[in-house]
């Protein structure tokens, strides 16, 4: 079991096969599963537990070990990381189809940011050992799963990096001659 | 063929199996391969093949599309962007054991930056050809090697977005009274 499922304000929904038609309804949206199958869907989906959390409720914490990642099915997410100061900054604000929490379901290190639900909240949990089962049990489909995680850390990467790229030329502004 | 092999200076050395050795030598100082056995990289190195470069050759030349990462076996190598200038600005260098390229390799986006051989460079090559016939011929091993390039990838973000957020509180110090 997740630690989410100890959290006050949780509530736990069953796996998320009946979750199949709103997974696949919500992923036109996103680039995670963009080739998916309905099928290939449906054996994912029991691989994964389906949750709703009340407002406020901090599903993910920062600082604190996790091995899941969530797939936000209806409902907002708040994402928040300490400054150096210890002062709680709003990175982003996350809605339906969005992951959250995959860094920490691959690498096991501590949560980057926190992630607090804005209004009741419905999400799907996929953790590392249910990862590690469906990559057993389905090796080509964890596989194409794996690959779409890549694309998605990956459009982060160039994201991020582009941006600090911009800020360190804007703390630094060259002095052209 | 990948591109490499119409770049000026550069020697195609046939494929990577007469360098295992040298691979499991060198993986002993890098995470990415950290948990293969022997027999597992023998598999992996007949899908990659080995190039020794001249000095200064751009093995990787940024915003140009590439679908191969590159593993360095010999030697190092200068990554290099251009700021929003167009001025290029080193901003790593690398030695044996370092991979280059995985980005565009997943997703097929023209090359972050650009990777300039210093001194001669050997190095083994990986396409996205080669690794989806690998993954096809052997999923469960395949599905190992996607992991470990998760989480160098997840290593690299957690760094450039913690580097990111530094920059931006430097940026902006708050003010507090």
């Amino acid at each position: 079991m997740s630690t989410v499922d100890t959290l006050p304000g949780v509530e736990f929904l069953g796996n998320a096969t009946p979750f199949v038609g709103r997974i696949q309804e919500i992923i036109t949206v996103i680039r995670l599963f963009d080739d998916f199958e309905l099928r290939e869907i449906e054996m994912l989906a029991r691989y994964m537990r389906c949750y709703r959390a009340a407002p406020g409720v901090e599903v993910i914490r920062e600082g604190e070990s996790g091995d899941f990642m969530l797939l936000v099915l209806d409902g907002g997410v708040e994402v928040v990381k300490q400054d150096a100061r210890g002062l709680p900054q709003v990175i982003a604000t996350v809605g339906p189809g969005k992951t959250l929490g995959e860094m920490s379901m691959i690498d096991g290190e501590p949560r980057f940011s926190s992630c607090v639900a804005l209004g009741t909240l419905e999400f799907a949990l996929l953790d590392r050992a249910s990862l590690s089962h469906f990559i057993a049990d389905e090796p080509r489909l964890g596989a194409k799963l794996l690959i779409e995680l890549l694309m998605l850390l990956n459009q982060r990467l160039r994201s991020v990096s582009g941006q600090l790229m911009t800020c360190r030329e804007m703390r630094h502004p060259r002095i052209r001659y």
